[in-house]
């Protein structure tokens, strides 16, 4: 395992340190159901591990995503992803996922990763773009109260 | 591909002859987001693979499973799962998933599967049991009559 | 199940019909594994058999994957992934799985997906980048010939 | 989170209590991506989280596995698996993923499980049975010394 004072002060590009100020960080290890034979990380699976961190800083702060899923409720479907993948991802790779950043609308809000490794060296960034909608119709609704404050605060 | 001839007239064991009484039997090919960093297949993976076929027999039959997914109706989870890994399945490899067994109780079943490489030999076998139970509070109940009959039909 | 008739003549915005000229297409059932609690396809599950139909047409053309997988040859990492999902998908739903495009670069290509509903609806976009590298040390190198002619083929 | 006091002193069957002498244990949440349409843990999903928890006491006690993925070395795959469902899983659930007991013979080993929930209810119990081999043609061989060692501490 690593200290916080894994990071290095002076800001390298593609090192971690440009995550000083993640929202939420998550240690973790690459288990093997995580990899693929080409011996790395799955692309869809990396993209799990960061969702897993996103469930945790909800959990973090209280905001339950369980209610959400009554058939008659409020959902908040991911509309969009994206990830990067910069650096292999290997079984028994010692990693923090993070929640870089929350950006809220009115309706819907993009919640940014990264994965990186012990050195410091950055192996996915990701975006998953979520909105609020009423089921079962699926009409955009606003975001809820208690949602947008968890989302909104830093660090 | 193989053609249905790829089955040796005299069973040996260890060989898929002794499956071609099977129930229902899925061609695909293992692909890489069934496999791990050991280069084969992931031993949860295999079980899915398994469980896929079970429901395409389902579906086949016209038997619905999602109607099964109700806060306060009938569900059917498994109990009690099982499996052998006889030989490696890696990425590429053509295999047959096949149920090759159901077994029916009065409040319970046992599904049977094997996976059968292209050579025909067997690479897993395993078998599944199932409940059916009332929900919310899970009480075992009878299995309803139209799967009892799905399950039933061979071949 | 559907027929090729099935796509409308006169192709309507967010219906199949724009992927008439899909460069291959599977089609399958979403199956439970495929889902999560929120009763539709897990979004990085959906990416997954996106990949899986990329391995198909790579088997179609009879490129061998598995050969990639050498620890000092060729590899074809994933450095991209987007998605953008339209419509959920549910547990026995019938779909196609589709590759819609395949960009060729030097040293990199980009293959485009869509998730298509019996009904016509696209469930999801998707597309990845690929890069062609040497390992160990991941240098970019020229997409092999057999891979860009087969990547090259309409249809 | 809870502390160790939530083991009742008095060991009731069917309660955690019976799992006090735990060879290790890991704190986790139940994800969304561990569960299916059934609202519940997907039954091979539940069983990657044992597989991951048997991975957690090797890394503890410094043995790597991905040494072992060499092509002409060692490895140690799964030839049979067994679970038992006694409660579902539910997202968001907070779980004790337990390695229960290893047992060792020559040339195989047996890994058991237990997920226990926050109430003190089994959810599952389940076992792996893992072989030595020495590939590339899976000769049955003794189990290195030093994993042997790992598996043989307690608590």
């Amino acid at each position: 395992m690593w200290g916080m004072c894994s990071v290095p002060p002076h800001h390298r590009e593609g090192r971690s340190g440009m995550y000083d100020d993640a929202v939420f960080v998550q240690e973790r290890t690459v288990r093997i159901g995580d990899t693929d034979a080409a011996g790395i990380a799955y692309f869809a699976s990396s993209l799990r591990l960061c969702h897993e961190c996103y469930e945790a800083l909800l959990e973090a702060r209280n905001i339950g995503l369980r209610e959400h899923f009554a058939p008659d409720g409020l959902a908040l479907p991911i509309v969009h992803v994206e990830g990067d993948y910069k650096a292999p991802l290997r079984m028994g790779d010692r990693i923090r996922v993070m929640v870089t950043r929350c950006s809220l609308g009115n309706r819907s809000y993009t919640i940014e990763y990264a994965i990186v490794k012990e050195s410091g060296e950055i192996a996915l960034t990701a975006k998953t773009v979520h909105v609020a909608v009423m089921l079962p119709d699926m009409k955009a609704t606003a975001i809820p109260e208690a949602l947008r404050e968890a989302l909104s605060k830093t660090g």
